[in-house]
């Protein structure tokens, strides 16, 4: 059977593994993202050693932090390009590991691969429109339409558009260094740190700053669902890991919606529309294996 | 060549055609939308009436308002679903139309259909993944996405998520029954004239009334840009016409992204980006006609 590697790079760590699936994870690494050419270096010899312990891997998959080039006939695909991370702006990921490894790489945004995984292995087995959206650090989404993964023009950047705020109810301005109130602005977790004075996983369950992060993610549910009207929307990242955030975004995109939209997955199953990633910590790294199995 | 008949179905008038496309229109005539049994009626009346004149029709395509059921599966597949229009919920469209002409149908919504036509003979030729979008009497849109029209669980519906509202310099609470102020509550033609209290096309264009409006588009099209990244932005309907409205979009989608999405369609070709329809008036009869096309 084929055996493929996969790396999850993201800003603070790359997580490399080697396998076939979630079951059959035979090597895992994860490895700090200092410069390119460490952490490039580093992750290199890891796939390296792999191959002489496990025999040659099949293909390669990145699922990347960004923005990054996903456009095939571009002379920059492969690259991450105008991120504001030192030292990373222009790294050409894909050239970088197919050259040393020569073997086939597939490449896209980190929320595509985890995406991705969860259609191969998780929440949105059997589904050929949904969307993978991951509320942490940063706010992002990707997801499959019609059956493929969401580029167009260049890749989604579903933290950055503009939700309503009711300055008496949440006088906090945003923290977002472009838009200043957009979703990520509002609702990321460092967005969350800055409004209320202490780190999101610190605030009890029962401080109203979860009721606001509901309805902010409430707002931005609402809005990709009046866009694309996604089959299932996945639910990831460090915030999301407070479980009890999902009951309030179930209420809260039923009040926002209105029962407008009449389908029974939202007027009637809502708690199975939106639901949490099934792959876990290992999303990002298991959809980079399923980008290599894409390739 | 194959000869195919299109409807336009709105809620006050269908539209209805023989032809192969924008060059070659056959026949055409105009319906006005009174009970299903009077309207479809006539509209069957016509196409059997162009039949007999030029020749059996090779398929039918119906571009309709809605909401409607557009899966093939559903035993309701074709028809116009939940309406608030008297008397046409639960009209089976499509089986009307296949039972007494006994041709295939192709059955959309119709910004689904308009963004088809297009996609054939307009201003998204060449392009796997666009947003048609109408504002006029109501806000709708819909559009390719990965060379295959939107659809999902039911359909988009692109006038229906909140849009960040100031009540200091817009004090009108919206017009939509559902949700007040979202898009189409604040921006349909309708909302334009109970704001102002005078028709959308009275107001001249100095009226502050344009920048407004400018201003609520390029909110919800910067929110379709961040969710689904088009290659190009359609523009319809009769708020649309008036044309000095587009500058004013074109600027305030800048304004709101701030360059925060590296694209040269954004920071440098934006007038490219944003577009009118190219087929005009027909946009709708000429959707319909190329989703016969595509049955």
């Amino acid at each position: 059977m084929a055996l493929w590697g996969g790396i999850e790079a993201g800003g603070t760590k790359f997580v490399c593994a080697v396998g076939t699936g979630p079951d059959d994870i035979r090597a895992m690494e994860r490895i700090p993202t200092t410069t390119p050419e460490a952490t490039i270096g580093e992750a290199l010899a890891f796939f390296q050693a792999q191959r002489r312990q496990l025999g040659p891997l099949s293909a390669l998959g990145i699922a990347s932090f960004g923005p990054v080039e996903l456009h095939p006939e571009s002379p920059k695909y492969g690259f991450i390009t105008s991120t504001a991370k030192p030292g990373w702006r222009d790294t050409d990921m894909l050239g970088a590991f197919r050259r040393a490894l020569d073997i086939p790489v597939g490449f896209d945004t980190d929320v595509n691969g985890a995406a991705l995984g969860e259609y191969h292995w998780g929440a949105a087995q059997g589904l050929d429109t949904f969307i993978y959206l991951t509320v942490g650090t940063g706010i992002g989404g990707g997801g499959l339409i019609n059956g493929r993964l969401m580029h167009g023009m260049l890749h989604p950047e579903m933290g950055h558009f503009r939700l309503p705020r009711d300055p008496r109810t949440d006088p906090f301005p945003g923290g977002c260094p472009f838009h200043g109130d957009c979703f990520e602005g509002l609702a990321s977790g460092p967005a969350m740190e800055k409004r209320w004075g202490q780190r999101a996983e610190s605030l009890p369950a029962e401080h109203p700053a979860w009721a606001l992060e509901a309805h902010y993610i409430a707002l931005a549910l609402s809005s990709y669902i009046c866009t694309v009207s996604p089959q299932r929307i996945i639910l990831g990242g460090g915030v999301m890991a407070q479980r009890h955030l999902f009951p309030l975004v179930h209420a809260g995109v039923r009040q926002v919606l209105n029962d407008y939209i009449q389908a029974p997955a939202l007027t009637e199953h809502i708690a199975s529309y939106i639901v949490p990633p099934t792959l876990g910590e290992r999303a990002g790294v298991l959809g980079a294996l399923a980008l290599a199995r894409a390739t």
